[in-house]
This record gives C-alpha cells, sequence and structure tokens, in this order.
C-alpha cells in the first residue's frame, strides 16, 4: 500500500522568478500542456493580479481541458482592508479557475519589517482571505512564507497562523522555506511538530540555497507532508526552487511513494528538456535523473564493467526516467569508450586492431586542438565511418566567401561558396539574415536539388564557447551545431580561431550526416532514410 | 567547541571524469594553488599510474611548497600478483607525495562482475595494497567503492573489506556512494552501524545522481564522518560529485563545524569561479552559495523587502563566502528594480519621476526584442547614465565592413570600419584571426590613439545564444561579452539577427563603458580612472 504524493508545479509562477527566465503567454501554455501530459497534479499558471500576460493565459488555458487543477497564485488582502474589495484576490476569483495559491506570512518578524503592520491585523489578513476564497467554493493552499525561519524565531506565532488558516477553511498548509537556509534535519522535526498541532493536509515548498531543496523536501514528506511544490529543472528565484526532476523519481523509485503513473514517468526527461528549450536556458549536463551526462561513462574502468552490467556504475535504469546511457569518448577513457561507440555503430572495430590505434590517435590529436565529441556524436560518428571507409565524398568544398556590411544601421550577409557536389561542380551564392545562415542558405542551394530531402533539415541550436588555446595568444572558438529533421536531432562540431571557420565545419558536417543515407540521385526513396530517422515511420 | 573536519578535494582527479571537463599539467597546477589558497587539507592530484600527464603534475608540484597534503591516487593491486611488483603502486610510492588513497572494492557483486576474482583474493587485495603504502611511509586512505550498495547487498563482507584495510594500518577509510543512488537516512544508519564496528577515522565521498550528494555528506558527519571528498563546483562523472563549494558553508555556517578559517571561507566564491574558468565550464547562475544568481533578486516584493533589510529574503550575508547582492532588472520586478540599480549609480531616479517611466518603457521594449540586461550590467549603466545625460558620445559609428574569406583552407578575416571618435574621422582597417578579432582590432587601431589606456583591456568571454523571435521565421542572436582590464570585468550586450552586427553592438558598448570616464585629450592621469577600476589602486 503506497502513500499518494500530490505534485504541484509552480514552474510557470515561481519558476519565472529565475534569473534568465521569461515566458509569454504561448509558452506558458506549451509547458502547460506538457506538465499536463507527465501528469502532475497542480499546475501553478501565474498570479492574475500582477500583469495581464498571466491574465491571457488562465482565460486561454481552460479552452485546453487539461486534467492538472490550474491554480492562481496572489497574496492575503493588503493591511486594513477588505478582503472582497481587494484587487488582487478579486482577479483570483474572476480568472476561473478551481484552486489557488495565497502566500501569506508567518515570520514575525516579517510581519513588522516587510509589511510593517502588527502580528494580529496579519493574523486576520490570512483568515480573511482564506475565507474569501472559500466563499466563492474555491479550492484554497495557504502558502506560508518562510514558515521555518519563523516557527525558529516564534514557533508560537508561526503556528498560530497556520491555526487561522485552517479555520478559515484552507485545503492545503504549504510550509515554505523561503530563504532556502534550513537543514533537512529541522525540516523533519519542524513537519512532524506541525503534524501534531495541526489536522489540515501539510504540503512543502522549499528553496535551493543550500543545495538542500531536494534533500529537504524528501525529509518533509518523511515527516508527513503529502503535497510537494517544486519546479521544472528547479527553475526559480536565486538558487532556485526543489527540483521536480529529481524528486519525482526519488519518492517513486527509492522511496515507494506514489506520484505519477510508471508510463508517465518515462515522459520525465523528455518534460526537462521540453522545458529547458521553450524557457530558453540550457540543461547543466550532469542534471540529476534528466541530464544528458546523468548515465554517462567516461572513466575506462567504468566503461569496460557497464559493458558487463549496467548496475555496477548505474543507480537506476535510465529508461524509467526516460533517459539513456551514454559511452563518451575522452582521453581519460582508455580505447573501450570509442570501441564501445564503434560498435553501437555495428564498425569492427577492437583493441587489437592496428585501424584501432590510428582512429584512435587522430580522435586525441583533434581533442587536443579544441574539439569535443562528447557533445557531437554526429562529428565521431562520421569520423570513425570515414575511418571504415563507410562514407561516400558526397561534398567537396573548394573555398566559400562571406561578406557582412552595416551602413547607416542596414545589415547585409552574403555567401558565395564553391562545391562540388557528388562530380558536380556548383557555384553559387546567398543572403541571409546573419553570416551563419546566409552559409547555410548558400550551402542548402547547392545541395537541394541533388538532395531534396535536405529541406526538411533545420538548425535547431548553434552553440560557440571560447577557448584559450595554450602557448599561444590567438583565443579559439568551438561551434556546436544541432540539426533536426523534427524526428531527430544529431549535434556537429567545428574548432577554428574564425567562429565563421567553425560554423562551416560544423555546417558541412550536419549535412554530410544528414546525407548519410541519402541515396545519390535526386530521387530520394523514402526506406532508404529510415535509418538516420530521416524520415516518419 | 567545534569539531574539526578534513576537506579532501578531488576535483584535479574525480572531477576530471566529468563530461566536458579536461585540465592540462598547467591547469592542475593553477588550481591546486587557488585551492591551497582556500586551505583545504587535502588535494588529490591524479592517478599517476594512468597516465604522464598527472606524472608531470606531481613532478612540477613539489616546486610549489603547498600546505595542503598532495595524494595521488590509485587501485588496489591486480587480482594474484604482489603488491610489490604492481606497476601503478609503484607509480605511486615513486611519485613522492605524502598521502595516497586507494580505490577498492566492497560491493560482493562488483567483486565478482567487474573483478571477477573470489571474495577472499579482494580481502588481500585490499590488505596488501594498503600495507604497501604504509611500509613506504605514507598516509594511506582506502576509498571503499560503493560501500552503500555493498552494506546493503552484504553487510558482512563489507565491514570485512573496512576492517582489512584498518588491519593493514589505512589512515581514513572513506565510504563511497559511487553510483549515486543512495537516500540521507540510509547513509545517516549506515555511517553509524560503521562507526560502531570501526575505529579509524571515516571519510565521505558521495555521487550527485539524486541531487542528494551535499545531504548525504551532511548526514554522513552528523553520524561522524570526520573527512569529507568532493570537488568544486561538484565536478564529476555523470551528475558529478559532491560539490564542497555548498558542503562547507552549510558545515560551517549552519552546523557549527570547523573546516577552513572564516576569512578563507571569504575565498570560497573566488575560488569556485576561478576553477570554472580554468576548467572552461560556464557555473550554473543559480549555484548555491557561490553562484552569480545565489543572492540576485528579482522579484519586486523581494527587491522592496531587502532593501529594507537583507534577512528577509538571504538565508546569510553573501560576504561570508565572498559573494554578493545583486539587483536584477526584469519585466516581473515592477520599477523598485531599476531604481535601486540606478540608486546605486547614485543617479536622481524615483518612481514618481516621468523621466523614470520613460526609461522604464525603454527597456521593457529592449527586452522585447531580445536584451537581457541581468548578465550585462555594464550596457544597463551605459542605458540609465544616457537617459541623465551622465555620458559624452565618444563613439559615433558610420559604417563597418567584414569579410571572411577560405580558399584552399587558408581563412582571411578583415574588417573595415568608420568612425567619428570625439569629433575626428577615423577610417581604418584591419585583420584578425577571426572576423570578432578583426572588428575589435579595427575598433582599437581607431581609438587608441586617442584613448592609448585602451591598450590593457580585453575580451575575457564571448557567448552566443540563438533564440527565436515570435511571430518571425528569423532566429535572433543575442551575444554577450565580458571585458576586463586584470582589475574588474565589465559585460555588455548586443543582439540582432546577426551575429556580427550584435557581436560588433556588444564591442562598442564595452569600450564605450571603459570610455566613459577616460577623459578626452590624449592624455590619460591615472587618477581619473580609478572609478571604473581601470588602474589598480
Amino acid at each position: 500500500m503506497t502513500t499518494s504524493i500530490s505534485i504541484f508545479d509552480t514552474t510557470l509562477r515561481d519558476g519565472t522568478q529565475g534569473e534568465g527566465i521569461s515566458l509569454s503567454a504561448d509558452d506558458k501554455l506549451k509547458i502547460a500542456q506538457k506538465l499536463d501530459a507527465l501528469g502532475v497534479h497542480y499546475i501553478e499558471g501565474g498570479n492574475p493580479g500582477s500583469n495581464n500576460k498571466d491574465i491571457e493565459f488562465f482565460q486561454r488555458v481552460k479552452g485546453l481541458n487539461l486534467q492538472a487543477k490550474i491554480t492562481a497564485f496572489g497574496s492575503t488582502r493588503r493591511k486594513f482592508s477588505l478582503a472582497e474589495q481587494d484587487a488582487s484576490l478579486l482577479r483570483i476569483a474572476e480568472s476561473g479557475v478551481p484552486a489557488a495559491t495565497l502566500v501569506g506570512k508567518s515570520w514575525d518578524f516579517h510581519v513588522h519589517t516587510a509589511l510593517q503592520t502588527t502580528l494580529e491585523e496579519n493574523l486576520a489578513m490570512v483568515y480573511d482571505s482564506i475565507a474569501f476564497l472559500k466563499q466563492r467554493g474555491m479550492e484554497a493552499m495557504f502558502d506560508s512564507e518562510h514558515f521555518f525561519d519563523g516557527y525558529k524565531n516564534n514557533p508560537d506565532y508561526a503556528l498560530a497562523v497556520l491555526r487561522k488558516a485552517q479555520e478559515a477553511g484552507a485545503d492545503w498548509l504549504v510550509l515554505c522555506d523561503t530563504n532556502g537556509g534550513t537543514l533537512p534535519g529541522e525540516i523533519h522535526e519542524i513537519v512532524s511538530r506541525v503534524r501534531q498541532e495541526i489536522s489540515a493536509p501539510i504540503g512543502i515548498h522549499t528553496h535551493n540555497d543550500c543545495e538542500l531543496a531536494v534533500a529537504n523536501t524528501l525529509a518533509a514528506v518523511q515527516a508527513g507532508a503529502r503535497q510537494v511544490q517544486g519546479t521544472i529543472n528547479g527553475y526559480g528565484e536565486r538558487c532556485g526552487n526543489a527540483n521536480l526532476c529529481s524528486i519525482i523519481p526519488n519518492l517513486q523509485l527509492k522511496m515507494n511513494y506514489d506520484c505519477l503513473a510508471d508510463d508517465k514517468l518515462r515522459a520525465l526527461t523528455g518534460t526537462a528538456r521540453y522545458v529547458s528549450e521553450i524557457a530558453n536556458v540550457s540543461m547543466p549536463v550532469g542534471q540529476a535523473y534528466v541530464g544528458n551526462a546523468a548515465f554517462a561513462h567516461k572513466g575506462g574502468i567504468h566503461v569496460s564493467a557497464i559493458m558487463k552490467d549496467s548496475k555496477t556504475y548505474e543507480h537506476i535504469k535510465p529508461e524509467l526516467v526516460g533517459n539513456k546511457q551514454r559511452i563518451l569518448v575522452s582521453e581519460l577513457a582508455g580505447q573501450s569508450n570509442i570501441i564501445s561507440k564503434a560498435q553501437e555503430l555495428g564498425l569492427d572495430i577492437n583493441a587489437n586492431n592496428e585501424k584501432t590505434k590510428t582512429i584512435m590517435d587522430h580522435i586525441k590529436d583533434l581533442e587536443h586542438k579544441g574539439y569535443q565529441f562528447e557533445g557531437a556524436d554526429a562529428s565521431l560518428e562520421l569520423l570513425l565511418r570515414e575511418a571504415f571507409g563507410e562514407t561516400k565524398e558526397t561534398i567537396k568544398v573548394d573555398s566559400f566567401k562571406m561578406l557582412v556590411e552595416s551602413s547607416k544601421g542596414n545589415m547585409m550577409s552574403e555567401a558565395i561558396v564553391k562545391l562540388n557536389v557528388d562530380g558536380h561542380p556548383v557555384y553559387t551564392a546567398a543572403e541571409g539574415n546573419g553570416p551563419v545562415n546566409a552559409l547555410d542558405n548558400a550551402l542548402r542551394k547547392a545541395l537541394i536539388p541533388y538532395y531534396p530531402k535536405l529541406e526538411e533539415i533545420h538548425l535547431s541550436d548553434y552553440k560557440v564557447r571560447v577557448f584559450d588555446e595554450k602557448d599561444a595568444t590567438a583565443a579559439k572558438v568551438r561551434v556546436l551545431i544541432e540539426s533536426t529533421n523534427s524526428v531527430t536531432t544529431w549535434s556537429t562540431v567545428g574548432v577554428s580561431s574564425n567562429v565563421i571557420e567553425a560554423s562551416w565545419e560544423a555546417l558541412v558536417d550536419s549535412l554530410r550526416y544528414a546525407l548519410l543515407s541519402m541515396p545519390k540521385s535526386s530521387t530520394t526513396p523514402a526506406d532508404s532514410l529510415e535509418r538516420i530517422g530521416l524520415v516518419n515511420h
């Protein structure tokens, strides 16, 4: 018999307080659908009392008929005023959502310093505001701001605030570690104490200022909290909110609580990456459970052990959260990583092979020059296939030229490319809204007559990293390009002291990779494209 | 009376197993000096048995006369062989370091699967290898790999392994959660049990696969572990090692353990950022304690509260770890953030001012176009100073042209700029190893005759982010440039669909910022440059 935990996602509200996070109403609607598909129980959409974007979100989200309860956020009424005349509370009631979360003070210091009112008036503000929502027939959650700091400073007052919210009919009392400064042992002790004093269901809302938000949430659940508030990827103010992408699998796979259906848990990695994409924030490569390196193996000894049994260096099966195992290539790895990567591709490679040593030396040499194949699987695959004579030289580059001109604020970018495509000389030019776009356009213009399927491919990400070459004053740049055909994505790398050259190299690799399985003629039967996922099936 | 905790840094060894982390011997020596200045007790430099780079490190580090103990890493001897003939153990003994850490198996499953030997032989491997180091007069640490998984599977065997290492004279028994899958409660219980059975000092080494490495380390210390192994910024395989940058302040500021001298703790943020710079890995903006956003405030209500008392939304004083408070500018912030930023600059701004509204609208409009001022303080300062008429128009750009050409593998980048500098027309051209470098060279060539102090300034970072403009097919790029004069750094932003134009905009802003306090004539008295830190003092 497992205990159910209610998952409350506040990516769209508290998450947008994070530095560099800004979501349009469209973005929010897209993310809400993805969260709903993941199966979270509450989606906090925003604060209808604070801005028009959130009002638009609440209007439009109704049409999506989501399973999750959409909730609106606001504060308790202003001091010495009436809840039924509070503009912000009225906006919440009018937003048409079934549930709302109101934040109120529970730390006496904050009542005095931030609200600048009396402890009694704050209790009345909590009571009146929750009672107002309940009169309007809504589910009401009370976010008890700074609860743990408040409890440590004045436990009687902090508990009195919770009792007021409970008396007013709050459906959940959510204990917030707003400043993120509390330790797991303290959280466990205080939540246990609250559970002795208060009968309403308890929620937990933590922040990551001590890198303990996940542990604090787990400690609260162990002490009896039954709702968990957090965000996808831990987005949020300062060091972020508690990261649901770590909390959910910890609770479900390790502690036997029931959060999401098992098949939905498999959507976790996809959800995390989708939200990161929409929020336009790169995911840390080593993010727990859902990061690209969460199940990546680099050390040679580790790699040879996981080839025997993945349990040797993996704490769970990556598929349970929709992630997958990866073998990285690096100087540390010895030969085993490259060999297993080549074997993954079906190439005849083994440690005693002379060819293997040549490839290995070549890769080491490129790494020394600044190439990184960890993030550029497609470039590595091209290298390995070339070494085994498994590629055909489709594109041969003679030269390219790039002109960017700015005059009186008008910009012009033009690329001229001279190529040989399957033996045919092509000399063409194209414009673009920037130099990379112009080069991409010129390349495609040259290739599409021969390979019309390239129309389906586009750049989905472009990253530039400047690094210092040792023993030289010139900085080099590494460009990583991600391309997609909407079915699959692949990444390529280019390195140069010239950002245009590095981009060009990665662009050409990206198209060469896409062409790996395209037939030479201009007719492109769909079946031959399946292997690299260039067609839907 | 506080308890001392021994800090063991393995950034240079286990940290380099992280994806994208690669350190040369020079890099390692630089980081070792920085770690020593921070006051860590042990610095694990690498594995002299695995590669020449680490052998070079151990040779050269002796000349630095560091306070910290430098330690070498290796494995227990190979099965059915003699420790005194083990090449890897001999390399450790010959490396001349005073201490070494040997990793050995304590999970019976690993003995069978990875080592493919008997449980008895593994015990002998542990005993012989530790005894060998002790005979050579070294301090010996035993890293008990997969200890917690091993204990859960076969507690008697896991404890037998520790006893063997203790009998052989190990100075520390380090319990490793190698796969990072253990929870804090389990760690606490198992470490407590070990402490009842074993008298040698206990260390803890955790990984972050459940986002619990910090909490697990704290739980082990509470159960009696007295050595903490971890890395700066949590670098390491998969999801990383335990992050010393969070563990140290948690132990010292919150739990009253003694790790570093108080004045050294203030070097923590600087150390974290330095290591990130050398490792060439961006720090997550929200990293606990040391991140750029760890004490950054965006929400308008939060900002107005911290203006009253920073304790309202900060769990510690940021200066204790060498970090600082920042006020961010964003649509969420209302007016208070921009106002406090302007006040920081000494500008006469307040909420009722008509000028304030104009500036606010302008900033909102720029943000809508994709500008982000959170990471570009210098561009924001220029905007605010301009609005208050506090800048002089030093540089006026007429036009620029950029040509990049590749022919037979030779690259050429050339920039032509037409400017007006303090009323003097300048029309000049320069080459560079890439387009941004060429533009930078041309700009400097135009300006340095008028402002020779610009010689001291150089680009220290260059970032490009592609983002999608809503309602348009053209992707835009945002370029962030960080410049430094070796004393201070400043960041500027440019946005365009053209990476060259965005770079140009950020470059020009960077130089305009540097010129803010430079006198118009070609003589540049040192004292007037002090305000923006352009001279040492």
